[in-house]
């Protein structure tokens, strides 16, 4: 039997078992906070059993390092290439702002656990992923300082920059991805904000 | 003995266990999450058996709405004050943020439970508190209002009152109550980018 089991796991169908753990996960992780919520209840709202679980999950903090890892090294990852393609800061934050928002509206549930339970994890697993939040905000840090660089920004406190992405990380908690402005609607009120911000 | 409680529950000394309960729960709740504190752990913290703590407490819900509805209720009320004792837009949005971060660095687990967890409560206590909200909101929103009616501000969309709000509500997740910048500093670095973004 758990050899079985062992072969399905190999299988795309439980590739798809894995990811759909992984949603609801979120989205239980989003409602009621990772400490919250044990592994009992992400069984029963999954239909598995705690063996079957585990076998997918490993650990409930591996869950929760699984979510948040792949969202915040795929900001990273296109914060990266958008600084290296678009020349100007202004251009920049443009650009940082409507991915990050795009991104958010199809994932709430993963970008609110991603920007908010960090502190859940542990060790190695809250190393790598602080290490990957700090290289996202850098980018904003550093198209900021380019942009003061080049005469089109003023110096920003670290503390404004910190208060500006506060302006994105809380808004996980009232988007409505079916409200009435788009995700880029509001990527450009929001980016709009950090140039009035940044301007000299 | 369950008399003797009683009799003490109306001296001064029991008036501030129960201010050490609500302050040690506020705490918890705000680094843990409302949802995952139980209320042994809350009697573990401040030492009291599940008996005494429930005679001071009535209900796990109801510590929460105590230490909600003092905080928004004092914001709003003054507030309210500054709205109608400051004549210049620009003046009371500097006030309102001296206010809340004057405020926030003095009880910032208060102040976090008190904007992260208002979904937390049910019923009359959920509508009491998210009617506080709305109120304290719409101080902002009336004065961005004003300031356009008096020619000094742009018509601000709402997401963007969203958005700067934002910037308030997730410091509470990074302030340092003992860091370099006071919470002066940083209210009228705050409220120098809400100018920004308000202004023509």
């Amino acid at each position: 039997m758990v050899n079985l089991i062992s072969k399905q796991g190999k299988t795309g169908e439980n590739v798809s078992q894995r990811d759909n753990i992984l949603r609801v996960s979120a989205a239980l992780f989003a409602e009621k906070g990772y400490q919250a919520v044990g592994v009992a209840e992400i069984g029963e709202a999954v239909r598995l059993g705690r063996g079957a679980l585990y076998y997918h999950i490993g650990s409930k903090e591996e869950l929760l390092f699984d979510i948040v890892i792949q969202y915040i090294t795929s900001l990273v990852s296109v914060g990266t290439q958008i600084l290296r393609d678009v020349d100007s800061p202004e251009e920049r934050i443009r650009e940082l702002s409507r991915h990050m928002m795009l991104v958010v509206v199809d994932n709430l549930s993963e970008l609110s656990v991603c920007f908010r339970e960090t502190e859940s994890l542990t060790g190695q697993r809250h190393q790598d992923v602080a290490a990957q939040h700090a290289k996202y905000q850098g980018l904003w840090a550093e198209t900021l300082a380019d942009g003061y660089k080049k005469g089109v920004f003023r110096l920003l406190p670290p503390v404004a920059l910190k208060g500006l992405l506060g302006m994105y990380f809380h808004s996980f908690l009232w988007l409505n991805p079916h409200g009435k402005s788009t995700a880029r609607e509001i990527a450009d009120i929001f980016s709009d904000m950090v140039l009035r911000a940044a301007r000299d």
